[in-house]
């Protein structure tokens, strides 16, 4: 049998980064956690002595400070500033983008729209940086827009995970109604990566196997692609859970994680297959 | 019976605002006819002088010479002004700010991606507008997008006289591929005005007299939308076409026109009507 791995799968470039940031300073904080994975987070700890600070309140003073991919509203990276931490900054760069245009937009007197969820990390840090607070509205859909005193001149981002189709029937409600609509794509297309470089691998594998949470929705969602292209698709968690059964008579067994899964989880699986069956060759979709 | 105008119909703001901008510079010339309507352009030849130049070399040295309301090209213009003629511009404002924004965002080093017709004079003088002529593309329609080395940022402009539905499915063709896409809604909905008022006055009436030119695609369309709201809906030229028979026991006759018809045509079939049956009073849609 041969293993191969999707042409895109897990740590999206932003995580991966972050995480290789946090390395990168030992005994540091993140403010947060860095990802929704409680054995990264744990190895993190345990390796790099990466501590936790779940509010502003467990920030020390000057104590270095891991921003995580999500990014943090103005206002608290201020505080964190006076209180002179060592700011470490992980903001994913597609997070960075709408940002730094809302605060241009902003500035140069446009309305600003967010496409996207207002309790959302990213959101509240995109927010916090329009210059006037009431010019600048959250809309989770669509019919939010009705009614809101948007100006004749409006910015308009997404938040970065947020589907394209759904992000153009806000834009579109807004251009018949005002004069200059500035559109900025700041979806990052990462999870339709995954989910592309997935189908593609399923079509050609006999068995597939998906790793990541099995209440995260990204991961079922890569599992539920998989199947439709090869039934024998399976969602674990980690390595425990492979039946060598599974592998029986197959030839090309395909691989894919979820975008909370570390690379140490997959290599993990990747060995125990090895363990199980007779595997020619490891390798990864083009 | 009663007799009421739509509160919308006839000639645009552009149109009206170009001929009395004629009508005040007598013994100029137009540059291209200024409306197509022939009985307009001999009223304001026999009325107040104006002449036509149909083509550049038409214009003689120091000639006053009317712009018309779809503007002309800046290399145009630039000889004009370069054999000292007086320019007198009516250019309608709608179509000044197409050009304008193109301008200025080839300036900035936008694309520029106008929808319309290359063809039509409006869009030839808008496009001539950009600083680089390699990076402005007109297209017909969201096809025509395919293939075109259209930059990351982008701006967007219509042809006045484009439906937004159209717009729109150019614009969303362009926001998943672009990081930036500049929308400006440069559609005038004057068209569309004398349309939904034309429709909301069929509704009440039950005689509709709308008067226009029989090949005139505007008109045809709103005799069209009349005649679903009221079935006794008349599409003449001007007052000859009148009968009698058409008035005979009705309440309310609806009055609107195509955007080509001059006012004194209008009131021509008015005062035609008023002789043909009792009319107690003569109003206009609010």
């Amino acid at each position: 049998m041969k293993i191969q791995l999707a042409s895109s799968y897990g740590f999206c470039f932003g995580v991966k980064r972050a995480i290789k940031i946090a390395e990168e300073h030992q005994g540091s904080k993140t403010y947060g956690p860095l990802i929704h994975n409680k054995d990264e987070i744990n190895r993190l700890k345990e390796g790099f002595n990466i501590g936790l600070a779940e509010k502003l309140e467990d920030v020390d003073r000057r104590d270095a400070v891991v921003i995580r991919t999500h990014g943090i509203p103005k206002d608290e990276l201020a505080q964190l500033k006076a209180q002179e931490n060592e700011i470490i900054d992980a903001t994913c760069p597609y997070v960075t983008t709408p940002q730094n245009i809302v605060a241009q937009m902003s500035e140069k007197g446009y309305s600003i729209v967010i496409f996207g969820d207002k309790n959302h990390p990213e959101i509240k840090g995109v927010v916090s940086y329009a210059k006037d607070q009431q010019n600048a509205f959250i809309v989770a859909d669509v019919k939010e827009l009705d009614g809101l005193p948007i100006l004749s001149k409006v910015a308009v981002v997404a938040q970065t995970t947020r589907k394209p189709e759904d992000f153009l029937k806000v834009v579109n409600a807004l251009i018949p109604h005002h004069k200059e609509v500035r559109v900025f794509n700041t979806i990052c297309n990462a999870t339709f990566e995954n989910q592309d470089a997935a189908a593609e691998l399923a079509k050609d594998a006999d068995v597939m196997i998906v790793i990541g949470g099995k209440h995260s929705s990204n991961t079922k969602q890569l599992h539920s692609i998989c199947k439709s292209y090869c039934s024998d698709s399976y969602l674990i968690e980690n390595e425990t859970e492979l039946n060598t059964s599974w592998f029986k008579g197959k030839r090309l067994c395909g691989i894919s994680a979820g975008a909370s899964t570390p690379d140490w989880i997959v290599q993990n699986v990747i060995d125990t297959i090895q363990s199980m069956v007779r595997v020619e060759e490891v390798g990864k979709s083009e």
